[in-house]
């Protein structure tokens, strides 16, 4: 059931990518945009939705936060793909932006593309009321920003600058602002549209988030590169501290497991209704790619 | 009284940045995202403090949508020096961010500076009423996305890989995005800020923008790189169109002049208290860096 909802929600967004990107100018930089959108997952995207109809807001306007965080989401893995930082040349199993196109365009898309996530989170179709979108933009701003996903990419670059591997505090603060500030906002945002408690989504999100990462480093360690569709093996080979090097695979796996249980349990105020979402939390940690 | 008002309004920018970025981490991409704020014209920062004091909008409140422009500058300029795009080694007479720490650093530091700038114009000290705020956020992001600053660096990127010399009518569109977008949601800023009508300001901008960009191209010609602060000569070296090549030196620094005249008239609603906008306009186009 929820992976034909993520891909439901994907094919929706995409769609809604093609009506917002049509209106665009035809050139490199916009193709570029329109292919770094294309073939994730859209998990971010999903959680947005899926948030969004545990509180009964409409799926059209739904779409406008989930594609801004998949815009967001998008921007960052070009930039992070960049020679200059991962230097990576597959993405998604496909050549990245810059291998398809060049280092400029692909800073250009980037740039661009973290601009079209503001501007669809300020359309009124997005929300009625200006309080939701001001709301919105703010907490996106912060989450995608030097106190959110930029910290925890600057902190992991100051991290591979350093001889003294992170300890387990250094690497979850890290986590949380690299991938877990996105998911966090992205799991926040329906009850955000609805302008409901955020709490027990924060929690859900919170445990997830954290999974994920440690999903990732397990990845990298058990995954094949045509599955995962990117490099693997990259970590171990960088000496760098993850979860995996920190607790063991056997600790990193029970941990995320654990996590995972404190997250279906923080969405009991929703009953039943939320059980896509626990499914969900529990893919992740079960995904092979 | 320009010059002074210039001076003061980015003094005023300067202190308002060194509160919001005192509340970051301590790491290289903090202290690149201050140098990248300091030490420019702040030009664009001061057409926001000004066309709010035009409406008696409190600069306490402008000196946020004027720090969010300034930020969405300098993280252009940082991005545009990288060694993939214009390759610029000097930046306002210094090192550039990545000459400085890194090229990672440096497309951080920008992508980190365009949240930022998106953040501060969702702060509610910014306007007490979120509708204002949703205006300033969305309007903001059009300028700085695909379909103005980045349209207006793509366009440019083009052209330097076509034989075809730009015409006239081209460079005008490309200039409208490349500078001109967010020199007219600068000035704009102070009538969004206090719910007026925009048209005498998006008039005076239109033509402030333009003779802003025929000026840069005067200085590429006659300027030396010491009192310019940054390379010159570089468009001829290119064979690159400009306004000085497709109107010559002359009719360029004509058609700046009549374009400064449009600017000052546009603001006649204002009579006299737009007096030291029309200076900035005549201001320039007399400049030498």
């Amino acid at each position: 059931m929820f992976s034909e909802s993520l891909e439901a929600g994907a094919g929706a967004v995409a769609d809604h990518f093609d009506m917002v990107l049509s209106g665009f100018a035809d050139l490199p930089v916009t193709h570029a945009m329109r292919y770094a959108v294309t073939g994730g997952k859209g998990l971010r995207g999903w959680l947005v939705l899926e948030s969004a109809r545990l509180h009964e807001v409409p799926q059209a306007q739904a779409l406008w936060p989930a594609c801004a965080i998949e815009a967001i989401h998008a921007y960052s893995l070009v930039h992070d793909d960049l020679p200059c930082m991962d230097d990576d040349a597959l993405r998604r199993g496909l050549p990245t932006v810059h291998r398809k196109w060049d280092e400029a365009t692909a800073v250009l898309a980037g740039d661009a593309l973290q601009a079209l996530g503001f501007e669809m989170l300020g359309d009124p179709r997005c929300h009625e009321r200006a309080e939701v979108r001001a709301d919105l933009t703010l907490s996106l701003a912060r989450a995608a920003g030097a106190r959110g996903m930029v910290l925890g990419q600057a902190l992991d670059m100051a991290a591979e600058s350093t001889a003294t591997p992170l300890t387990l505090d250094e690497i979850t603060a890290l986590q949380a602002g690299k991938t877990g500030a996105l998911i966090l906002w992205s799991a926040e945002a329906g009850a955000r549209l609805a302008e409901a408690d955020l709490a027990p989504l924060t929690a859900y999100a919170q445990g997830l988030g954290l999974a994920f990462q440690i999903a990732d480093d397990i990845l990298d360690v058990e995954g094949d590169a045509a599955t995962v569709g990117k490099a693997v093996g990259k970590d171990a080979d960088r000496g760098k501290a993850t979860f995996v090097s920190l607790l063991g695979l056997d600790g990193a796996k029970a941990r995320a497991q654990t996590l995972v249980t404190e997250a279906c349990d923080a969405l009991s105020p929703y009953g039943k209704r939320a059980d896509t979402l626990r499914e969900a939390a529990r893919f992740v940690i079960s995904r092979r790619n």
